[in-house]
């Protein structure tokens, strides 16, 4: 009944991407920090030349199409060709986050069914401690010469990875195949439960590279150097390793050194324009630049995502630096950034604290992947900007289920994100609290990220969290936890006042507690689940 | 073997592009020349309401998935529309070409077999001479409220778009099916035998309409207002009608209006940013404004492409105008551009002038796309930017089989372009002639368009045209025929003297013929067949 198109039938592949910037950007610098220290550089075309011996190093190990070759790394150029060594040849790059507890490693190492482990010698400690427990991984590989391969007790057989491509011929014929091919693995860093495997296709990840080049988005093209800092071992580093090349841009790895001063100094001496990562990078970049009374000569737009980037960190960056935010959401299981924000011609008519409200929210849905907000029931919510519901998302790169998954966690063919949004008239998300983190009172919700943000404007307190509480008239009610600053102080009522002037009457918490520290965990976050094993009684 | 991608199986389809810009850019305007003179101006929210009317409408019409609906329009917000219903609702949009012979339309529309004809006013009489020779055409739409529906002698119903899609309803659930069905088509204009047709796919049009607004590429985001010359009529004007809605950008399309001075108004009056068409418009745009002594307030950048634009226009436009030129190749067979030129940072510190040679040629292939030259036994040549061969084409824009073809084009699955390039070592392509036109001497290739473009730098020379003509011991020489400016004479010699400094020796034509004119074709080229017919003896 349709009329069959009459276009090729060409797969989207990532060798494609590598050989791409190799043909056409060859002379391209990718500049890489060692995990020893030094600066390394080289161009695309000697990226693409070494993923060429490192695909063809994999097949003398006895490797195949389909097999999980595991990295523990950081970002730098060795991981880059692993990137595409590893998915050019048909098989799985599973990007082990070396956050994770040795348990955790252990179990997604085994349930991956990994065979080998490439990974920096800053990890030779975890490796020693996990690798008696992984028995399907033969083969360890540390991404050093043989001059810098570090001895691990307990692993026989460590390979340095410059030797064992470096007899390798530098030619091979990248395999063609469906490009719906699984070409990297991430798990979620699980805070319930088991971690979760994500396996995304070649087509999810190149067509995510593409969105992500876009000029709405990080906006990528052959005149920006680019240093990702979102890391290589989580979700793909936003894909800013295959966009790059896509776009020519000269790529900057900053390997291990993430502190201000590093980041800064590296930013300036490769004269970077364009860079991507998390809030509290940028807040430690921010403090490194202004104690020195420093500026950016280059830098003139930057990524940011993973969590909330603060109203004030985003007018500094805009009005004291001239750096553009682009701030977006994304989680593991889309690939890399789903949504991202870009001032429009009328926004950038707006005052400027107005233009730094709209960047603090977390954009449109970039081409390809749609988004909306449900009721409790399902329901899609109106785009008014007020109405919270769970956010659902759907597209070409979102996730249909988990790896080895036992259902598919898709309600009606979208994705259930867990995050609590609004979307405004244009499009534009925002992300407000968790789903198991808002408060529900009295059939409305109540954002304990909002509360939390409230108060922590005010000069005594350090940190806040607040989590929903049973009670018997109101379902639950909101109680609030206090740090203060050091050698500051301040009343109950006199934050309850504060407050009173920034959120609803009916959002002020029932209590609140001061307490000398909260509990946070690995990727920087309060955990919620702690303080609602202790303090979630009943109130009332 | 491989690992199967745990990726959502979700389709690129065009019916999402506008939906997502009603989304998100739901107020951005769209501002379109009515044929009868005003402009109309409304917003992608409203262009995606219409767009879902005109699908009620069809529907209504008793057509189906799978059926061919005609389009004979300038650019134009319903020819927009029609992009979007038609193939939103899983049909074909068949642009039609108003510029082929009467008989070439015939041919067209009932070798695609035709079910419906939209068609703007000025197009009547064409109408009129063909609608008796199209029995499956069974409606013919003028696209225009009923106020400007002309009568057309021996069409009895011819309905009003405004009248058809009216009383219809806004809500449509567009259709979800395979993204590699037929969205579009496009007869090439068959200068040999008769034109045949390509048939565009959704995944096609979708992903070159991404790659199109890469920064590399014509760089299209929400802070642009984009002015397609470029015609919808043929090769879906660059995919623009798709790109800007992808990007949300202001789309101006104006009509029939193409002269320099209505160009230039509309551009200064809309703010346009960015802009598309071939080397011709641009030369008459730039008359205009240099005969008034203007500037361009808000023009940034502009595509071209269709033929190669002369190296002096492009220093008009980046010199004196400020206007960055992105120079770019496509067919017919490609959906829009398969390559396209940005000036890199090594280029960019490079003297104007050679900066300009760069732009000159025709950049470096999509991301998607493969691009190589070979010699006329299908090897591969090098990149060298000397050596010449047929541009060979690849990727999943690109025709694979014509509609309804008898066998396949392609050769070990690359496209024969039928042009004769170079591509350097940066993977720059340059078209050096027409295999057709290129001189084969003693084993040799001699570019036609070389020798035509060195003439035409000398100033009594108005037109050249060079063919190939038959040679008992070189097997082909060079003919050159030479059109004067006016009151302006040369000496034969003094032009071999002329051209002796610009190219080999053994390229110099055996003979220069002046006559009064050139046979010049629909498209603004010369016809070359008829010099042969008339001039292709023998040499010698």
């Amino acid at each position: 009944m349709h009329q069959a198109g009459l276009m090729m039938d060409r797969p989207l592949l990532i060798s494609a991407v590598i050989e791409h910037a190799a043909a056409q950007y060859g002379d391209v610098e990718v500049v890489s920090r060692e995990t020893h220290g030094p600066l390394f550089r080289y161009t695309y075309r000697d990226c693409a030349r070494r993923s060429r011996q490192l695909a063809n190093a994999l097949a003398d190990l006895g490797l195949k199409p389909g097999d999980i070759v595991g990295s523990i790394a950081w970002n730098n150029h060795r991981h880059l060709e692993a990137y595409y060594g590893v998915s050019g040849s048909g098989m799985v790059i599973h990007t082990c986050n070396p956050r994770l507890h040795a348990q955790q490693l252990i179990y997604i190492i085994n349930h991956a069914g990994q065979k080998a482990m490439l990974f920096d010698a800053t990890f030779a400690p975890l490796i020693k401690g996990i690798a008696a427990h992984c028995p399907t991984v033969k083969t360890w590989i540390c991404l050093s010469d043989a001059a810098h391969l570090p001895a691990i007790d307990g692993v026989a057989d460590v390979r340095a990875y410059e030797d064992l491509i470096g007899p390798c011929s530098a030619q091979f014929n990248w395999p063609e195949f469906d490009e719906n091919t699984g070409a990297a693995l991430c798990y979620t860093s699980g805070t319930t439960g088991n971690p979760k495997g994500v396996l995304y296709s070649h087509r999810a990840i190149v067509l995510q590279a593409m969105a992500g080049c876009m000029p709405n988005v990080l906006s990528v093209s052959c005149r920006d150097t680019i240093l990702p800092v979102v890391p290589m071992f989580h979700i793909n580093a936003w894909c800013i390793p295959y966009g790059a090349p896509i776009a020519g841009a000269k790529l900057v790895l900053p390997g291990p050194r993430l502190d201000g001063e590093s980041l800064y100094t590296l930013m300036e001496d490769e004269k970077v324009t364009l860079s991507a990562g998390v809030p509290s990078i940028w807040q430690g970049l921010i403090a490194y630049v202004e104690q020195k009374g420093l500026r950016f000569s280059t830098m003139r737009r930057t990524g940011v995502g993973g969590s909330a980037m603060p109203q004030a960190l985003i007018a500094k960056f805009a009005d004291t630096y001239q750096v553009e935010v682009r701030h977006g959401w994304g989680m593991t299981e889309t690939t890399a950034v789903a949504t991202m924000g870009t001032l429009t011609p009328r926004d950038l008519a707006l005052p400027k604290e107005q233009q730094h409200a709209i960047v603090a929210r977390q954009g449109k849905s970039l081409c390809g992947v749609e988004i909306k907000v449900v009721d409790a029931g399902g329901a899609t919510l109106p785009r008014n900007g007020t109405s919270q519901g769970e956010l659902m998302v759907r597209g070409p790169w979102i996730l249909r289920e988990y790896f080895k998954g036992e259902r598919s966690p898709l309600q009606d063919g979208w994705f259930p994100t867990g995050d609590i949004a609004t979307i405004d008239a244009t499009g534009t998300m925002q992300i407000r609290d968790r789903t198991k983190d808002v408060i529900k009172s009295g059939g409305e919700w109540i954002s304990s990220i909002d509360l939390e943000s409230a108060v922590v404007a005010h000069p005594a307190v350090a940190m806040a969290a607040v989590i929903g509480v049973k009670h018997p008239q109101w379902d639950e009610r909101p109680l609030m936890f206090i740090v203060c600053k050091p050698d500051q102080a301040v009343e109950k009522y006199e934050l309850l006042a504060f407050l009173a002037e920034r959120v609803a009457k009916w959002w002020l918490p029932d209590d609140i507690r001061f307490v000398d520290s909260l509990p946070v965990g690995g990727t920087g976050k309060v955990q919620k689940e702690e303080l609602r094993r202790k303090y979630g009684g009943v109130f009332g």
